[in-house]
């Protein structure tokens, strides 16, 4: 049975949003050509580090994340890898999804949605050589700002 | 071949990250009882939707997700999902790591790994009931404030 613990506050934002491919090559031309980002800093096989905000975006090659560090590993940093299509969006405003449909469709991506949600607020959704599905919305969908 | 589109301006912030989880009453009960986090929004078998600092944490049953969405949909949103073990980090100072540590502890949840970064920050890492690998950490191990 679990107990609660005091204080009872939630986490205060996320540092770390996480994507998986195994073609980091093809991820990494991808997110630079079409959506201007630039890793800060890369392993080859392994990952891609993204400065996004005030937060990262890190997109790794499951097949080596999933592999559990070494019983003396100074930086023990857990196993965890994902297979199948995840999904992650991105903050814009209406004026910048335009921009970015148009960026995304001279550059010969598909837009796989584009639509209103019926409490307000645009997405239009596309998808990284690796099929994560990836979305540009406006935060009004959610009631932010 | 992929033309570079102007103005080539990355995306500005994350406004969704993604994790997923097929047992959702396990992961709505955990992240209560030991995260604080309570849905905004949810649906059984589905979804759980959560508010973390300025964006939204959306928990997802890929089983459900994985499902193409019908031709005549009004709000067409593209399938997802994906098994394994995903990752996502939470931001917290030194002391709300502190916090953590105990809350977790005291809630039998084990840590699977605490350290110091190299160049300064520590993590602390745990699982949900899905097996997604969580982690508290300092916003200064990228750089960040």
């Amino acid at each position: 049975m679990r107990e609660k613990t005091a204080p009872n506050a939630p986490p205060t934002g996320i540092l770390e949003t996480v994507i998986y491919a195994v073609d980091l090559d093809a991820a990494e031309a991808f997110y630079a050509d079409v959506l201007a980002m630039k890793p800060f800093s890369k392993l080859a096989g392994r990952q891609l580090f993204y400065r996004c905000g005030d937060q990262v975006l890190l997109i790794f090659n499951p097949q080596a994340t999933v592999v559990p560090p070494p019983a003396d590993a100074k930086l023990p940093v857990p196993p965890h890898g994902a297979t199948g299509e995840g999904h992650v969006c991105f903050r814009a405003s209406r004026d910048e999804i335009d921009a970015w449909k148009q960026r995304l469709e001279g550059a010969g991506v598909t837009i796989e949605a584009d639509f209103v949600w019926p409490s307000g607020g645009r997405s239009i959704y596309f998808r990284d050589p690796a099929g994560n599905c990836l979305e540009f919305a406006e935060p009004k969908i959610w009631g932010l700002s």
